[in-house]
């Protein structure tokens, strides 16, 4: 079980410093930033800046899009922070949320989604590609061979047959594991009927941690399936209500769903909770005392999920950071 | 006098944490870094890399320009850049040179360069601003306020009136006193007659510095003027070579000025050289001994240069900068 | 208010880099190190590692003593560290207690002890000295005029008054407003006596803080008062318990102490702790909620402490400073 | 063949960083400090700074010695150094030169130097060890096994019987190859003698490297003969000048030679320099030509030379390291 963090975008770039090498020290092996440049900052100079104080943690977007800046740009901008971290780059993508709706766009094709890893990953490596709005082939000189990991986020059935295919890793933002298995699931098979080798595969559950009482945990949190939740509702749209091999508990989730509020997106004050029952909030996040957390990371573990990835969304990021350190990875190794 | 450094898209990044705080230390105010995310690598990451390894040592791209991202993503990384190093980062901007024409595009023009002072100036201090690509007015709710210094790239009158009418300061890529005083006054004059204050207006001349016997020197800068020829060709182009008060060092340059390949843009084995004079060599940049500098530096002073921002395109960067710390910069302190 | 933290000496360097970084950004001013090289390690190294990680943080020991190092060698181990520091190193000193006992060594006499602050001021500021074991005086052509501030720590009313008239602060390792401003009047009224202008002299209590029920608190902190009870006991011994203005929370302390085991110094796990009672636990640190610390520390600053400083020995570094940054420390400035 | 730098002690803090990361970048394996805490600073901070600013570079003193600390102080520094950069610090061992007689002390004994080995390696292990000064047996329980890397600087029969017995390694202050031969077989002679398998035996030549032309090259570095000129007189003074194994290079050192400025140690303005001829300088010194360094250094490696410590102290810092990361060391590699 590999461990990562999720920054927010918010967090002031001196405790941004102290928090990474906290973590590295307390044994997370990724640190994933929010890649949604107007509603936070530009993430890309805070994973350079927080490489500088770390020496084996990974970083990358969680998640970017193909259709934030043009594709040589954003290759060259993954190919620099690979070689400037000596290989310590990854990139978890999606078809654009936040990032693209803030700015009145819409998300990307999953045709899209699946050229743009093909471009990238050719010009980080070194390869000569073409792509949409460039008309010159393109290749970058200095490149050295960078095998540039790529994790892709999916909830509906043709999205995890994109994940399963062209990613590296599939990344699911929930902590539920019926539905993590479920779509995990889906994700391998698609990889392993256009005939790749899935041993090796990643799945990443990224979902908020939080200890303490529940009231106070799912208070805390909240926020979280809310936020989630227009995925969630694309899936349910997707698949429909009625099929049989549903999880119950994806289900169960939420039939009155109403508008969510992007100018608030990752934000615990977010409106538009109400309609989020304590058993969906427990569900989908990693709650309670240090063994419960241990608990329900042995079941992630079981389903198929091979890192969780805290969303450090709630404060008390230190205090996460170092209870995880101390008694929760500890026993994962 | 202000001194600065640019450097190379290829330097190791080991090799750039420690000539960065060489620098800062040699006393060196300003680093730039070309900005080509093709031919040389996304040079952002490796700022905010070099602002970790320094503390009062300012940054930025020397040039970046409008066409190779969307504005409120260029908006977003230097608003990022400047908070993470408590205001270090400035911008140096063109039409776009090299990062475009090698993708086989154009470089934008005067009008959208100015629109994009604009915009990225709002954005960046956290005013609302709208842009060409983006359906909806664009908000920073996390800026604080940061005036990003913009300076701007200038050899045509019309650029030149641009410089004086919206940017900070002017770029030269040129050390020549006589132009240089011809190209800054013709900024200036622009920016008063616009009912600017332009007391605090900033003039760079951005040429090599070398040492060593004059042959030695001429050959390890003769690809400058080389690389610099495109630009002067299109003032001359635009103000026609009969004019009365160009400056005579100007009107000597190239007549016979043949293709250039821009892989090779700002290297030392760039072809097409064969052009380029003796005078035009020396004339363009700052060679000889530590006291030709010193004289050539205050001619560039009196010329009304502010800055000059050394090209570390020689090899030899340690030895350069150690010098210029040792007996050059103490010169102008 | 100043807030200082103490380091366990065993603390790992990965995580003492992250923790003074984190502590710097929470709003501490100072980090101090224990001074006993055979219990824990030599600590000078790790301030000096420490100060690379940090940009206000002053450092320095608490306590060294006159015994341990050769005075020219200590003397040039502070300067050393002021200088690369930038002016950041304050050292606080004792008679020598673990770090001589465990040799085998005795403590140094008070007249030694302002012996010794004399002559290292001295040296460290640039002037010559010479000092009992060293033949010839001797100076530091290097220095370049640091003022070295000293805090002494005492007890006992000739250890005060050495602290009063020859340190810039004094050192009390308890918590319990009454004892801290009996014992700091003391000190003041004896620079008073000499002459000194006091109106800066500073007085840090130094204890553990810890948050959570008071059973939690106490069981966790016991170890305190069991090892400053050497101390406490030289003062019953020195003033007598009969006088009438010792503060009824000394005189309520330890009539039948036991042994103490120098090699679990400063441990949880040291033993004889069973004469501690849940008064004195409660007294001599600062526990429970963040608004206990509050209050505790309000009446520490009107009793004339000017700094509290952490002792972090029960783990939960990273929450405890976590928790001083976002509740504790913003009500104090 | 490894390459080392040795520290002057008045570099500035800042310019230190620089230099040790660009030595590190440049293939530089050691980075050595002078140990003389009066005339120069305390090093070992200064040590522990640019451990956070390398990650394979090893760090020490050349030379330390057995009679400036108390040797547990000396063991716990050196623990405590080797800890916090995982591993990368050696120690070089003299008898004591300036840094003692400044003080108006003695050397130590070879004896003595011999004990100090056993006692300091013993407790930085993390074994018991008693020595002279401490009534009880020390031990530190922090210690991690670290195996500590001794060097002794040796030049007469004696000194190089000890180094060969209980050294790592053997430190010679002169880069003349016939005497390093001489010298170095001595060494290793006696660590057969005494049955240690001597095949991973090191034995460094410490002097000055310059670029220039000859006269410069002299100019810039007859100090340095100057300076071991103690040393080599020892020699003489031991073995007499009529044996006719001594080398040639030796014998026609020195007649009448003068006395020696030590508060002028290690400086090229000081006095006495009178006697030193031009082949006594180029014997002793790596000198001239890039090709001339690499020519110089095949005959020393030729000489059984396992590692050429650069001192730097002529200025042109940053230069010299740059020369040989680009052409010297390259060619040993």
């Amino acid at each position: 079980m590999e461990f990562g963090i999720t920054f927010k975008g918010f967090v002031e770039p001196n405790r941004a410093r102290a928090l990474v090498r906290q973590a590295e020290n307390a044994g997370f092996s990724h640190c994933w930033f929010y890649d949604s440049h107007i509603l936070w900052r530009e993430s890309y100079p805070a994973m350079a800046m927080c490489m500088e104080h770390t020496q084996k943690m990974r970083f990358g977007p969680c998640v970017t899009n193909p259709n934030t800046r043009d594709w040589s740009a954003a290759a060259s901008l993954f190919g620099s922070l690979a070689l400037q971290s000596n290989g310590r780059f990854d990139i978890g993508l999606g078809r654009g949320d936040s990032a693209v709706r803030v700015m009145g766009k819409k998300p990307a094709t999953l045709a899209r989604l699946e050229e743009f890893t093909d471009v990238v990953r050719k010009l980080v490596r070194g390869d000569e590609a073409q792509y949409g709005e460039c008309p010159n082939p393109v290749q970058f000189p200095w490149a050295v061979g960078y095998e540039l990991p790529i994790w892709v986020a999916a909830y509906g059935p043709k999205a995890l047959s994109s994940a399963g295919r062209v990613g590296d890793g599939l990344i699911l933002q929930i902590a539920e594991p019926a539905i993590c298995k479920w779509l995990g699931d889906q994700a391998i098979a698609a990889g392993k009927e256009a005939g790749r080798d899935m041993s090796n595969y990643r799945i990443m559950a990224a979902a908020p941690a939080y200890f303490g009482d529940l009231d106070t945990c799912r208070e805390a949190t909240r926020w979280f399936p809310a936020m989630v939740g227009n995925h969630v509702a694309d899936i349910v749209e997707k698949y429909g209500t009625g099929r049989e091999d549903i999880p119950a508990s994806l289900t169960a989730y939420i039939k009155d769903r109403k508008g969510y509020d992007y100018s608030k997106h990752g934000q615990s004050d977010n409106p538009y909770l109400d309609f989020i029952t304590d058993d969906i909030i427990e569900g989908f996040s990693v709650l309670g005392s240090p063994d419960d957390h241990i608990a329900k990371l042995h079941k992630l573990k079981a389903a198929g999920v091979t890192q969780f990835n805290i969303y450090l969304d709630n404060g008390d990021e230190e205090q996460i950071i170092a209870e995880y350190g101390k008694s929760i990875i500890p026993a994962f190794s």
